[in-house]
């Protein structure tokens, strides 16, 4: 309430109000673009607020800089506007603190009590719904001691403040619980709250908010950056192979199957493999292609999807299949060397949530040939001393190494001990490769273009098949494969 | 024949020959690798042959210098190799000529009987078949005259040939009627083979092997690298939506479905639109994919397909959904810039198939307002004068204009008339989300995890899809989308 200083008799007051009453309606209907909510005339009037939704009907801009939060950000004379999520606030009648956050950073707000900010103004702010969109403006000052935020040695003074998109007040989970520390595997020994996996799967689009979130999908759009960069270096061309498909190419198991116009029936792909194959023939010589991936596997594992992203290689060699393993080899080393270099900040955000331990690479990458794993597990046993300094090799490796077949020409990669990558010289003989389809029951008329497709000349060549989530999963030493997929697909989750 | 200069006694010939045969047959076990078909002793015995496959048993590397037709090649002392396909061969006795054919790239190889090349190596080359891949060693001599390859003004003259890999004798087409000019339409004047186009298609492998093609799949390849590199520069997030959704939600119509697990149902996405704006509710910004959109649509045209790549964009915006209209022109314009300065090499060998008037772009991109377009109709009748020097705007682009509803905050962009992109600012209000979905006749529940992610604070942003082969059709002024595809899938193809 503006307080009256001269007692007035009752009907001037009467008066004075609906006159001020009418100048407020006029002045409301001039300004109707903002302070929607403005209830009595104060200091701050028309400097707070909700704003109308954006409908891109005008395009005024305003004429303060706007701030970003993962700049340095020095004290400044200049007002300046901020536009932000609301991450905590707490307020006491007479100023308020608020979190701001974009993205992985975050800046103090302070709403005080003054000549120019007037209490109402105060208490919007503390009554703002956290994850609000809102937009602060006023000036950047330094803080008295260092603030637990990414800006640490300032806080922005506000004066003006907008509620750009307000949140709904009730989140289903809290960010700051979501970003609790030591939460790898969803359980910690505090009392405090734990957002179990399915809460934040459900509600993924907050869950994505955490800084850990926003720091993990850059280095996944890194990987592919830096797949593809060192591919293209090496004259590698980008192909885009078919997910509709025509028939159960592997084997039948563990496929989607769809109904394709009229009477056909189709399949989604399972691999890229046929068709990088066949861009071989096609003389492309090497190419690369990342794209969505479909198993109908009911396996509810850690480690397992029903879609996920599959970074594929194909190439021609010359005279051995190992030329393709050490290039993949060199190409895995070219992506953890830069992912170091150039995303230690996400790489460090991630590290402070979940505890775990850097991962190490061995340059060149280490080749295990089948004999010599064989005498190491003949000469020392399933435990070790000779493999004791590899801690990514351990025994998952040797005994998946001895799954495999006896002098195929294949090879598997692993880290931390769990393979991301299976490759192979291919078959590039048609009537071998009928052989080994008949060989393995698959019905060879299922294959017949793909057969074809060696019968005009094609040169020797090999390649491979990496799961994307997994070379981040096991890069940062996460513990589930749900937590490197934007939005996860397993036998039981098909939403968001 | 080796010619015998003294007459000798027929029994003396016959032990001769005797003899000879066990020296030829002891030869051939010792050099069982290589010189299988040898018929008798020559001056070129094992210098030619059938290579055994390539199974990665053997690890020689041979001295010779391998040879890439990309290259500058001069005549040198020098003695080579060449991995090669044979693309055609004419011989007569004494001589062969074969083009041999790397991608793009051909040179022309002479096998000429002499002291060190035998008459049986000639007749071996000359029976070699089109299209195997065959290993040419021997030295880089001048031609007499220019020759009608890449490589005119050298030839290989051949001592030693190795068949690598052979194709069969009678090919589905042929490559050098597939190569033809003029066939943009598939149809030419002339008496000459035409190859057309299911033709093409049905054998995409072999198809794919000529310059035109190998060039326009580099040049797809490029178009995906200058959309990413232009949005890598602007701070843009890569990220993969899933293509497995749980609801039609673009209304059920020209949606594949299948089942999922148990008793439930999966659909294909029709577009990553939802997933996008998820991911920006999510705080991720300003995000892009590319990645492939699927759509049952039985619509059997030069420009649809039932599966295709999308390049799609999505960002936040400060005022106005201009502002990322106008983003979007800038990369397109910094695309089409960047293509005819770094591929003009591509553009020349497609432009030489296929006879097209090369694509005039605007920079900026014009803007053609509502308004504005309707006020040049009715000034100006269909036949209009004041387009006249926009031959990228024509009536059809008008029409479209026309079409759109009023003043939605939408925008289409056309190449050649024909429309390469929609785009609009995304509603991000729950409420009215739920008005137009229902308005639609879209049963909301289906969107409800869409809806949700509005509810807790959402930033005004807008995006676009893009057809990534229709860019290409366009940009090339090719008459079908099948010609961009590397595989393509329409209501009629699910194969290769």
């Amino acid at each position: 309430m503006t307080e009256i200083q001269e007692p007035l008799s009752k009907s001037a007051q009467k008066k004075l109000l609906k006159q001020k009453l009418k100048e407020e309606k006029k002045a409301k209907k001039k300004e109707n673009l903002k302070s929607e909510i403005v209830i009595k005339p104060d200091v701050s009037k028309g400097k707070y607020g909700f704003s109308p939704l954006v409908t891109s009907q005008f395009n005024e801009k305003r004429s303060e800089k706007l701030l970003s939060l993962a700049d340095d950000i020095e004290e400044s004379t200049d007002r300046i506007r901020l536009i932000a999520r609301v991450f905590n606030s707490r307020g006491s009648g007479k100023q308020c603190f608020i979190v701001a956050r974009q993205q992985m950073y975050t800046i103090q707000c302070l709403a005080m009590a003054s000549k120019i900010v007037s209490t109402d103004l105060v208490k919007f702010v503390a009554a703002i719904n956290l994850e609000s969109i809102v937009e602060f403006i006023g000036f950047i000052r330094k803080t008295p001691t260092p603030v637990k935020c990414t800006q640490a040695n300032v806080e922005l003074h506000i004066d003006e403040i907008w509620v750009l998109n307000s949140s709904n007040p009730v989140l289903p989970l809290q960010l700051s619980d979501a970003m609790r520390s030591g939460l790898n595997t969803d359980k910690n020994n505090s009392d405090l709250p734990v957002v179990n996996q399915d809460t934040r799967l459900d509600n993924r689009v907050i869950d994505l908010r955490t800084p850990t979130n926003q720091a993990l999908f850059r280095l996944i759009a890194h990987i592919c950056k830096l797949f593809r960069e060192y591919l293209d270096e090496n004259d590698f061309i980008e192909i885009h192979t078919p997910k509709l498909i025509s028939a159960a190419s592997e084997g039948g198991a563990n496929v989607f199957k769809l109904k394709y116009f009229k009477n056909d029936n189709a399949f989604l792909a399972q691999s890229p493999q046929l068709y990088k194959q066949m861009a071989i023939a096609a003389d492309f010589e090497k190419v690369y292609t990342i794209g969505p991936v479909f198993r109908a596997e009911d396996s509810n594992t850690h480690r397992h999807l029903t879609e996920y992203i599959g970074m594929d290689i194909e190439m021609t060699f010359q005279v051995h299949y190992h030329e393709v393993m050490h290039f993949i080899g060199r190409m895995f080393e070219y992506i953890f060397v830069s992912l170091e270099s150039r995303c230690s900040k996400y790489l460090n955000i991630v590290k402070e949530q979940y505890n775990v331990q850097k991962f190490e690479f061995i340059t060149p990458t280490l080749v295990l040939q089948f004999p010599a794993a064989i005498k190491m597990l003949q000469e020392t046993g399933v435990e070790i001393g000779l493999l004791d300094d590899l801690s990514t090799t351990n025994e998952k490796l040797l005994g998946a190494l001895v799954k495999k077949q006896r002098y195929s020409n294949s090879y598997d990669m692993f880290m931390r001990g769990e393979e991301i990558l299976s490759g192979a010289q291919r078959i590039h003989d048609p009537e071998m490769l009928k052989m080994r389809a008949e060989h393995h029951q698959i019905d060879v008329t299922t294959l017949k273009q793909y057969i074809e497709s060696f019968m005009y000349g094609v040169k020797p060549h090999a390649g491979c098949g990496i799961g994307m989530e997994r070379v981040l999963m096991l890069y940062m030493g996460l513990d589930n494969i749900r937590k490197t997929s934007l939005f996860p697909r397993d036998p039981k989750r098909l939403t968001p």
